[in-house]
């Protein structure tokens, strides 16, 4: 692949200050860019490296000059999506490889690709250009949308409903049973799940992710959202849409967020939790109870992050204000 | 699959009020049910919403009446695991695939299935019925109990002993070498792990697991232990009868829980630590000290549950008590 | 394997009090080891029980005596790599597996092992030795250095870089696209990864864990590092030389992590971060901000472990100073 400035500069919208036709065959971080690479620089403070390096052109924000061929954008953040998909290599991947293994009555396109060692059960329906990478098994009566890519040993266990442009990366568990057990004296006898997963179009999910299908109706992760590895959504969660979602953070039953939520890792929320749209769950926060639209919330159990941060810097200074207070107080120090 | 309501009543012990002979195909929840679905109603305050829907039979608490045909039952929730059964969906699994490899001196009754692409070592030994999905990869001298199950991809290493009605969902590694190094200067030296994992009768154990084989002697995981997704359990680790174990969960190395003990998610527990029969940890503990039996804990480090909820309702109201202290002491506040 | 205790002593650097030509073919904890095992004793404490049970000879620290054959080491824990290494079964793995699919342009030595059903993509390059287990997927372009191990079912993107001697446990997810978007309204478009991961020389990482490649550049993890099970570590993040990360721990993007660090179990470490060389972070530790060298962190936001200690256990002491306080303030106590 290889791109003369003025393509790139029409594609992400840039102003040229350079040669139109000076071509550029790579993408780089301005301290590996090579000649024939364009790199984008982010910060101010980044453009001497770049200008140091070796970069053949330069992506600034508007208002930035320099001596190299570059182009100037409103925002080089906003430009990455379309730039480095000009770049991206675009693997073809097609056909049903031999030793897949199919069940019946299966619907699948001749636009699909089914990698090696695939084992797919009984009445799948699979859209156009679905991509089934190697080593994934799906159950019986699971649907894939359009242009959907299943990473290498994704398990989609029955009657999973997947969207359209849906990516589940390598090693997830979409779909089995979820941890319910119904207590009988000291032991736990095991609550069936008849229910299932409905993953809405455009969701993504990392690697080694488990979402669990609902015990009775569907587990529902809904349009957009944005979900990183080793993620835990348990049985009967509605996750609503274009919602983020960080690494290790676990979900647990009956659970229900609202839309265009952001949670950092490793944050947990307890079981039947209703969380509002638009809250911003800080990472590691451990939420015991509902919270409304729009919180900015942290800690265990969670609270409003301002006040969280507050009484942190408090604590840090309790040993000393108690060593004053106990003066005043007429205490003498020996707590 | 479809019931008569007195078929239900008999299976769940519940007194029927409505038409015996009234038959039901489904069971859903009571918002979703059809007409020829059974639903469940485990709070007064759904009783609206199943008789508003087209539920054709509620189940209800006893003293609750409804115009439906409807059953009571003295605890609803407790005939969920029976209830649900009538109506699981029961693939029979049976049969060798022809793409199973399966190594020297193994003994797999005909009863047992072994799924396509799956890899057994030699000398495995398969009681009645067992069930071993697509994918699964089995090592050398693994021993496995009657009517188990062994979700897609699961790994078992060799010298794994794997009791009878266990089950492992999907992914999880089972008795691989733990996390155990020797300091040399600056480096690491791995220790090999001669030993093996126990996986007790009535175990299930989630879907991306991880647990470890022990340095020498055996990692035990007792019966009746249910454990969630996400869950790494040491190497050398003991774990007792009848515990329940939350997603995310870390237990360290040489740890001893006892029996009937429950954990919520992301609870941490450091090595070497025993922690008593019947501790309830809540999510997000991190145990850094013994635990003496029937403890209630929360917090890290670990304390009793209310003492750490005291503490964190005491922090809140930090900054406006220490404010009023100032006062009090004659001090300006500028802190 | 059988071995003469002076064969044993000599490996061990060990000073034998015993019959040199007496023979062990196993090795055991005190309580468990046979006449035929040979067993550790690390403390004082447990000699009475290596003592009392079966082992035919003991190891011990210096100073140390029994009347069972025995020798002395200076230190009995660092001699274990050593001694577990003797009784370690090494199984041969050697060969194609006719069921392997690779790429067009691979070089694969004779003295590697490629297992059933694993697939390679084009232009790989394996050094020697190197064993690649059942079910592992490996993209286009992957180099693995000499006597690398990849476990079963481990996926490997492509143009990912795996040094010498690299050990990468079943499961494990490495290279693949890390968790990149870019906001466009309520919506998230999801940034291409046009980088890699580095692996070098003697890493080694546990199960189940989740490494992704760079957005740009690489993501790095430096020689002699060793990552526990289910650890995320996200794109662009560097990793220095001989670190050791415990379970469940999460690194974010372009993290910057120095040599010689030392991390807990469920530590998160927020993105762009610096870790300086020699830190040590706490079980559950949450890293916020920049850590100097040499720190010895905990608690969320992370700081130094004794000033959280001591809050930690001011902040359990406080409803009852804040009685004392009040009392002395000439407040009524009903707060």
């Amino acid at each position: 692949m290889s791109y003369k400035l003025k393509e790139i500069a029409d594609e992400i919208n840039g102003i040229l200050f350079g040669p139109p036709e000076f071509e550029v065959s790579g993408i780089n971080t301005p301290n590996l860019a090579k000649n024939t690479d364009i790199c984008i620089v982010f910060e101010p403070k980044f453009l001497s490296i770049a200008e140091k390096g070796d970069a053949g052109a330069i992506i600034l924000k508007e208002g930035l000059t320099t001596f190299k061929p570059y182009m100037s954008v409103k925002n080089p953040r906003a430009i990455m999506p379309k730039l480095l998909k000009l770049f991206e290599e675009k693997k073809k991947y097609k056909g049903i490889h031999m030793t897949a293994i199919i069940g019946e009555n299966c619907t699948i396109p001749k636009s699909c690709y089914i990698g090696p060692y695939v084992v797919i059960g009984d009445n799948a329906r699979l859209g156009e250009r679905v991509v089934v990478m190697a080593g994934v098994k799906i159950g019986d009566n699971v649907t894939i949308g359009d242009d959907s890519i299943i990473g290498y040993n994704v398990i989609i266990d029955s009657y999973s409903i997947i969207g359209k442009r849906v990516k589940i990366q390598a090693g997830s568990v979409i779909g089995k049973e979820g941890f319910g057990f119904q207590k009988d004296g000291n032991h736990y006898i095991r609550i069936p799940h008849l229910g299932n997963i409905i993953i809405e179009d455009d969701v993504e999910i990392g690697a080694n992710c488990v979402i669990d299908r609902a015990t009775l109706g569907s587990t529902i992760v809904k349009r957009g959202t944005k979900i990183d590895s080793l993620v835990i959504v348990a049985h009967n969660v509605k996750i609503g849409e274009d919602v983020a979602i960080a690494g290790q953070t676990g979900i647990a039953g009956s659970v229900e967020i609202g839309n265009r939520c952001m949670f950092g890792g490793q944050v947990g929320v307890a079981d039947h939790i209703k969380v509002g749209d638009e809250t911003v769950a800080m990472a590691q926060t451990g939420v015991i109870g509902d919270i409304p639209p729009k919180s900015v919330i942290s800690g265990t159990p969670a609270r409003p992050h301002k006040e969280w941060l507050k009484a942190q810097a408090t604590l840090l200074r309790l040993p000393d204000l108690i060593k004053r207070f106990k003066k005043g107080n007429g205490e003498t120090d020996n707590s």
